[in-house]
Parts: C-alpha cells; structure tokens; sequence
C-alpha cells in the first residue's frame, strides 16, 4: 500500500552552505510543484561519504509524517551508467542514487519497493552531466507531490540495490557527533542485559543518562538514535577518547547468557 | 490576552550541520501539525552556551509576527530534572528548558505568563532522555500551532525561572558577530549624551553609521540589536581590538549630568 | 510584462549561520506577509564579496518559478548613499544594494526592468542605519508577495545600474566549488570547436563527464551552470593545481577557426 505523498519533501547533500548548488535544489522541486513544502534534512554530510549519507537516511525513518520525499544527495559515481531510484519505505518515499545511500532503509522494511528511474520514459533530459539531484531527483520529487506522477509509473521495479546498512557488521561506532558522542550500530534492543561497555582501553557503565555519571565521566547509554552511544558529563567523549568511526566496541553481559 | 498560534515556528538550537538533529526536530514538529511552518532562526548557537542563546532570543523579541512559537534548544542539562517551560509573552510563544535561555525575554515583558511543562497530563514519554526537543519541545510547538493544545494547558503556572537577561550587569560585550562588530548590552536609549566609549584602550566616537568614519577607522554606533555596538569601517574591531565577549566598555557622557 | 509574484521569496546573504541577522531578515518578511515561502538560497557568500554574490544570483537565472522574489544582501556601503534596488528580469523579481551584485542578472535580459526604492514614497522609516536588509527590502519583499504594492510603485525607474557581469572579460576561473572544481565564465555555446583547455600549466582535454577521466586525471567539462569547469575525477582539482578565482585559462581548439 503505497503512501500518498504529504507535499512535504526533505533535501539531504554533501553540498554544503558555500555553493549554490542546495539552492538549485529548491528551484528545480518548486518548479515541479511550486505548492511542496521544502525541509532541509542537512547538507554538510562529508563530502561523497555515502557510508554517512546512509546513517542521516537511516535517522530518518519513522520521524517525518507519513507520504514524506526524501531526496539524498551524496552521488560520487554522477556521470557513470549508476542508476537512479526511487523507494517506497517506512511510509515515506526516498529518492537517491544506487549507491548504498538506501542501504539501511530498504533493508529495515520487507515491504520496501524500489524503481529504477527511467528517465526515457518520464521525458527527463538532464540539464547536465553533473548535478542529476536537481536534473533529475529534484523534478521527480515536486511531481509526486503534486501527482503528476505516481510512484509505480517512475520506473521498473528492481530490487539489486547496491550496498548494505551501515548498521550491519561487528559492534563499533558508526558517527560521532558535534558534541563527541560515540553513536555506535548496537540497538537499544541488544542491551537487556548489559551492563557495561569497553571501548578504546576503557570500560564504561551503562547508565540512563549523562547527568548518572559523575561530572566528567565517561558512560554509555542509549541515545536519540535508539542506539548504544558513548559519551562524557560535561565533556567531549571522541576527544576524551581520541577514537572515530570505526572504532570497535565490546558490550560486558551482567551474566553470562 | 494569549496569542493566537500563527501556525510559524522557529527553531534555535547548538545542534550544529553536522548531525541529523535539527533535522529531527522539524520531523517532530511535523508529525504534531504539518501545517506548520518551520523557520530556522539559527543552529551554530556555541555548544551548551546557555547565554549566547539567550542573547538570540532576546534578539527576536518583535522580530516576528504575532502567535509565532520560538522553539529553544540549548540544554546542558537534557537528562536531570530541570523543567521544560513555555512562556506566553511578547505577543510570542516561547518554548525552552529553564536553564536561563528565557531570562531576557521573560524580564523584558511584565505580562509574560510561564507554564512548567507537565508531561503526564500531555501524555507526553519521551522517546529519549537525552534529547527533549525532539522528545517534548517539538511536538508540544506542533500542537499549539494546530489547537490540539492551547497555552494554559501545557502545565501548571511558575514563576521563579533560572537565569537573568544576559543584558543586565555593567557595560560590557555581549555577542561578537561575524563581521568583528562588538555587541554591547547598552541600549540605544541609554545614549542620549554620550559621546564617546572607551574599550580595550582605546576612545572611539558615537556616529551615526559605519561610513562616518574614515575607511580602517573605529567608531561605536547603534547597530541591528537597537543597542551600542563598537566596529570598524571596511575592519573587524575584534580583531582589530583582540577583544571578544565580556570585555567592558566606558561611556563618555559629553556633559556632567 | 510583470511576472505575477508567486509567494516565494529567497535569501542569499554574507551573514553567516553564526549570528541572528538572518532569522531577523525571515521575520522581517513574514511581518510583512505571514503567507510568503520563505527559501534559504544561501547565507556564507565570503563576507562583503559582491562579485561572489553576483555570481550566486547569476546562477539563480531560470532555476525558481517564474514569479519568485530574489532578495541578497552582500552590502560593504550599507549607511552610505549608495541605492537599494527593485529589478525585475528573466521573469523573476531581484532585490539588492546597487553595488553590482545585479551585474549580470541586468546584463542577460534586455527586457530588465529596475527601480531605485523610494523610502519615503513607501513610507518605510528604516529602523537602523545598518541593516536595510532587514528594514527594508525583507518587508518589499513580503509586499510585493502580499500584493500591497507592486512593482512599479517601489520608486522611479532607472537605468544606470552599478556594475558589470562577473562574467565578462576574459575567460578565467570566477568560482571554485567545495569539491574543488574551477569554474570559469566561458559558456557551454562557446565551447563548439574546443578540445582542450589551459590552465595552470595542464592541458586537460575537454570531456562529457568527470568518468570519462581516468581516477586522478585531470579534465574540463561543462558543468552544472552550463559553463567550463576544470575538475578532477575523483579528486580536487582547485587543491591539485593551487588554484583559486581569477586564475586565467586558455581554450585550445581543435582547427583554426
């Protein structure tokens, strides 16, 4: 049962705020449908850093209102024969090229359908050789906000998506946010009988909160993400740590299991 | 006499481009009512700068139009037992943790009415504890815009709020923009007859505008807040000076008073 | 023939995400016409760098729906004499400082029309003498979206606009992007007969797309803006060959013309 669109229709790039380029975005939804509502998810995604492009789209699942375009950016291979899709998921809708951006969102919902966008067949001529978020991404997401077209007709239906979720593999850290905090890929569904996590030479209680431990001190908990994060009262737990993506971690069971 | 919710929501946070959370926030506003508008009004608040972010809000005071719902997220103390508020005042709904983000806004207006946030009667569980914009603030800021809760009934009514306007105390740097310009807590009023203002050692005229001055020159003069800033003309006064906030200035009156 | 304004208003401004002065300028539109689309095209032109900003509106020509209010404020001379500007061109409404940053939206629609805002034709008394953006053309802006006035009754008619095309003379570099591409002022149609291109001491052959390169050379193609770009494929090609704006280059053509 697919979502019927909400008019809303969120950007995420590798743009940044120093070019134009997010701005050419807007235009190209609006000129499709000039009535779409515009958010900007984030554009200081590294550049060409799928790996993290995928976790912001992993983020956002379940937290926009039903019938929401995604539409992500983070397309080193523009210009290849890679394609182009279009996913409905989550009850949303989530355009972006195939290039593991949609890992964890397809992986996450059975149900997940996926188009290949067939440009041909929607009469697109992109502008350019260079920028087929706002050629191509961009117009697809203003028409099926305003219905021109619907998602079943963008596209033969596919399912070979390139690239896994960034969540899936060993225990580790998998973003590090602005304030240090260690996010790692473990769910706070894994973590009934945890009590305490060793990561970077130091074992760390798992607490409910910052403000648990003692100002200054390290601890783990579960975090916005809904996922095992490690961070300091008042501090900056990477510094602290002097660890990044990547860095493993190890979850100590209360008892054996 | 409450506004009425104008359906625009601002949102003001040190969250940062680098991480999926203001994202979030606009979901969660979304989800509540998505007929709201959301403005960003500024995220690179310095992190955990209860002051700075103070000094925004004061900032937006009759900046916006009636019933607007400012949203304020600077919350070093997400996880302890610091109440969440929302205020009535300056024709403005006003939505932040009591950690003293509202003390200007909340001193400026006598009429301001405050309400602690009480999440059992809004059958509000935070989905996280670290992160109660996304959790309460939004959803709450949402809900007034849509009328599924008016004002009175977020909580109970307080009074005694943390924190002071980061205006009051003696004459002094409150905020250093991006061009170098040095904000003072002294308001344009407070000027009648002086004529000149000692800072970092060095006395420099009250004029009327930058182009006063000769190019390279510095000056004081009444800026953007409506209070008394110190610059330089085609320079960066901070930097020019090595002075950043706090720093104290001197007011020369022209005559005894 | 005036195009009819479309609600949509953008912004692109040197203020930066560090201080107010943007939300102030949203807030400013919206007392104007609670009901404008507010558009963020960008806020980190470099500070006070017209041509950077002509360069961004230049870029904006074609790319909004017809109808939409350009608004930019990139204004080293704000508090001197210089004009504020209404033009509307290319079917679309600019407003700006008369510094140059309407160069070459102006010089690309021999239908432009531009009016010098007559502030007290319009009874507008600005609040500060350094942010007319703010106190004068965010508030035209929401106007002329809202329909109180229209285009023609912002002041007299002029001609004698501040200012060249950033893209005349000579072909050379006039932005690099954040992935390091070099892009110049020469124009796709000029590019018929070229087969290579000169710059920093390459020859970089002229391609269709950044594949066509192999990873780590060096290539020119038409890019997003429909104009030469030098890039590398896979890599940063301003940071490979130490160059940065102004950097001249030299087209080779494949015959003698």
């Amino acid at each position: 049962m697919l979502p019927r669109p909400s008019g809303l229709v969120t950007l995420l790039t590798d743009f940044g705020p120093r070019d134009p380029y997010v701005g050419l975005m807007k235009g190209a939804v609006l000129r499709a449908n000039q009535k779409a509502t515009i958010i900007d998810f984030g554009h200081e995604v590294p550049p060409q850093d799928v790996m993290a492009g995928a976790f912001w789209l992993a983020a956002a699942i379940d937290q926009f209102p039903a019938g929401t375009v995604h539409v992500a950016v983070v397309d080193p291979g523009v210009g290849t024969s890679r394609r182009l899709l279009a996913m409905a998921a989550h009850e949303c809708y989530w355009l972006a090229p195939d290039n593991g951006l949609l890992g964890h969102v397809f992986a996450r919902d059975p149900a997940a359908e996926v188009r290949a966008i067939d440009l041909s067949h929607l009469a697109l001529q992109p502008r350019s050789r260079t920028f087929h978020g706002r050629d191509v991404l961009a117009p697809i997401a203003g028409w099926l906000t305003s219905g021109r077209y619907g998602f079943s007709s963008l596209g033969p239906r596919v399912t070979d998506l390139a690239g896994a979720s960034p969540f899936d593999g060993p225990p580790r850290v998998v973003h590090v946010d602005a304030f240090g905090n260690l996010v790692t890929n473990v769910a706070a569904s894994a973590l009934a009988d945890v009590s305490h996590v060793r990561v970077g030479g130091h074992t760390v209680p798992l607490l409910a909160t910052y403000a648990e431990a003692a100002p200054g001190e390290l601890l783990a908990l579960v975090g916005s993400f809904d996922r095992l994060e490690v961070a300091q009262n008042g501090g900056n737990a990477a510094r602290t740590l002097g660890l990044s993506r990547g860095a493993p971690i190890e979850l100590t069971h209360q008892k054996p299991r």
